[in-house]
């Protein structure tokens, strides 16, 4: 494991990249941000260097030279705040990239179920989420809502991980009692209830006041919970007041299921709302199909969306009109969906994001009969991607105050990324191996940043950190 | 440079993985495959090792042992085609990522027109050319077909740069007299013409018959070339026998300006046609909104599409559809199609191309109509796209009997691939640095190639051949 930063205090030095609001990013160069020893940002100044840090912010923050640890980034450098997966299933990362021409039904009983019934193995179960968090840090992702499977210990696991390895997490254990293949399900609501107690209990033993880790309350989607689980659920949701995730509205299949299951329901949400879950608290992951009364619903409620471009797309599910949800008022994030998505990667998230709005607006694009500015607007920014990726993923998983930016008060979750700089000289064979961004030199910082947009990879994440304490690094090579 | 094979024999040893036709992969382990010196494939045998290669196939090709250079791939590699990017402007290179929101007729204004027009700097070419090249090899491209610019040394510059880096290429001259702005503008057809035939002269000066490079005819595309250029390029495709490379239909504002400009043409791909360039040498990239009678006109012509998916999703142009291109018997082929498309590679372009196949049929989508059947249909599977990525393009290119699969009598243009193997025991810290491919262990050959399509990179592609000439080798970790 990356060691942690010996409870020591933090000066970082460089350029430090952050969302100020939707459409805006704020670039501060030669900055200095102060992070202590809990891992809070107690101090952010421009225009100042290690010299200028110790004459005047550390003797305001009481602070002795020699027992500060110092960070540099270098000038083709910058930190970014960590990224938030705002929904991924750990358990079916073994599965990221097979999907074949399934849809969300089918994809479920041929490839999801069978994977997530066998991580009842604790070896198994450690070998698959022990990558997952290694692979997800590796790519950014300082805060992941997970999924884990309807088995206790094997989600106790998982939290277990998240907590050695560093990484801040909602793990949640899946409730389901119906719909699912008999091998693979819950046998009662009062053994559903009971198994998600248990593994609150367990979070709250390793990490009392949910620091780190927190339990999620997980219905796996109203399909596959009957009225007694999801009204118990809503139950232990008010006594605990834990934050909830869950799918809606993702596929045209589940939605047909859904209203005959639910006859009296107005809406998949309104499903949800009925049992008292939909809530300030409660992640939707998809939201792809959702009418015009629901996403109503859904911004009245307060209630977040996970929006997943790389899963919607590679299972045919549908293109989810973000803007449109984003004008309501409703807190939208990225999830990669792992393994309905294929990638680990936040940042192809982010990607798969822009790409998306732009077919939504396309000829003969679901939005294309809007007027040219709609259209326009439809489209999601470099910007507001990332945006989406950070800030809004923080307000999705509920923790806009203490991540997803570089504010006085927030906590040090961040990411130092590195671009490759083409040297002036060409070489034929010279080629470091940073990844495929290529800098020549010439182009401004929001250009470098969109040029990491479209072709950064986990190789320009050089070095991430959560709460304040390193939790990867890549080995140089 | 990568060394290249010293002129000997080579027996290559391991699992061979190719198309056998558009749906279906082949799997080929514990093969041999024997490449003479001039980089020909003469003999693949199945279950045959080194011992029995030596004892049964050298005798036959009257090699003898110690000539001979032998490639061994390992348990977790295969071997696969390279990959044959039908499309892309050597020129943009620097500009991959950058794009906004911009549209085609924006997008070469605000971008592209000023980036081409500065790399009348050949030292700035070399710069730009040298890394193109290089990061392409680096994702298995082992083929090329390059716009360069309007200026004849730097064009001449990237066809050197090709032959001496060992990448079989295609490298056109742009021609363009009317559109562009007046700093970057061919100034007369005459001259349009004369600078072409001074690349063709060059080309011929260093590949006498275009073994490696080849130039190829580049009317930039229709609204960029005069009547009288169009004309004199027709006339010099049927001197030359050269192949053609344009643009058609790929933006909805660019069709209505071809429309203005040839009032007289029944459609974009007739305004070609009129001229003599619609044939079986021409390679039309994009494609995107063709009509019934368009489309028929290109299958009876017999001319190749390039299809652009990360281009057309990225600068907002359309859905191909390739399934219905394909169904009329034109061949198509995958482009990068660098700049407008954001990524040097292939294996993205594939992964695209299935993404975008999707969009077609979702709810909402240009062919949601289509009866469930067909519209299973319209989406393209990992075989598929990577049957487009290799044999697909070396018909787009006209290379059909020469590469894109392994075949007796074919060439040695092949890509080593590498998959990262997850331990069996899972340390927290422990992970090699080969890319984002994890496998497990108990997948099938088709779910790790699936893997590799939807999650591999360049870190994946361990060694790169061109006919037989290793021409990039990844430096281990």
């Amino acid at each position: 494991m990356a060691p942690p930063n010996n409870g020591k205090n933090q000066l970082i030095l460089g350029t430090f990249i952050h969302s100020r609001k939707l459409d805006e990013l704020q670039y501060l160069h030669n900055t200095a941000v102060c992070v202590d020893t809990s891992g809070k940002i107690v101090a952010i100044e421009p225009e100042c260097d290690q010299a200028k840090a110790e004459s005047t912010l550390f003797p305001r923050l009481r602070w002795s030279a020699e027992e500060v640890m110092v960070t540099v980034g270098k000038d083709s450098q910058f930190f970014f705040p960590g990224f938030v997966d705002t929904h991924l299933h750990a358990s079916q990362y073994p599965n990221v990239g097979i999907f074949g021409k399934s849809t969300l039904l089918d994809w479920l009983n041929t490839y999801t179920f069978p994977m997530e019934a066998s991580l009842s193995s604790l070896p198994k179960a450690r070998r698959v989420y022990t990558r997952c968090i290694r692979r997800t840090l590796a790519h950014g992702t300082t805060t992941a809502a997970y999924y884990a499977t309807i088995h206790v210990e094997p989600t106790n696991l998982l939290a277990d991980l998240c907590l050695s390895m560093g990484q801040r997490a909602f793990v949640g254990r899946v409730c389901m009692d119906q719909l699912g293949p008999a091998y693979y399900l819950d046998e009662s609501p009062e053994q559903a209830i009971a198994a998600t107690r248990a593994t609150i209990d367990h979070i709250r033993g390793i990490d009392a006041n949910f620091d780190l880790v927190s339990p999620i309350i997980t219905p796996r989607f109203a399909p596959a919970c009957s009225a007694d689980t999801m009204r118990q659920l809503g139950e232990l949701q008010r006594e605990t007041e834990l934050p909830v995730q869950t799918h809606v509205s993702e596929n045209a299949g589940e939605i047909a299921l859904v209203r005959e299951l639910f006859p009296d329901s107005t809406s998949y949400a309104d499903v949800y709302d009925r049992y008292g879950l939909l809530g300030e608290k409660m992640i939707l992951a998809h939201a792809v199909h959702l009418s015009e009364e629901e996403a109503d619903l859904i911004a009245r409620r307060g209630a977040k969306v996970s929006h997943c471009p790389c899963s919607n797309s590679a299972i045919t599910s549908g293109e989810a009109r973000v803007r449109w949800m984003l004008e309501k008022g409703i807190g939208v994030g990225l999830g990669t969906d792992m393994s309905g998505g294929y990638s680990p990667s936040v940042l192809e998230a982010a990607r798969q994001a822009s790409l998306v709005s732009n077919h939504l607006v396309m000829p003969g694009g679901k939005l294309h009969e809007l007027p040219q500015e709609e259209r326009e607007k439809a489209k999601l920014s470099v910007e507001e991607v990332l945006y989406l990726a950070t800030r809004g993923g923080a307000e999705v998983v509920g923790l806009r105050d203490k991540i997803g930016a570089f504010e006085v008060g927030m906590e040090w979750d961040a990411q130092l990324i590195g671009l490759g700089m083409v040297c002036e000289e060409a070489a034929e064979d010279d080629m470091e191996d940073e990844g495929n961004v290529d800098v020549f030199g010439w182009e401004p910082w929001d250009e470098r940043v969109a040029k990491w947009v479209f072709n950064g990879d986990d190789r320009n994440t050089k070095k991430v950190w959560v709460r304040g304490r390193l939790v990867h690094e890549r080995k140089e090579n």
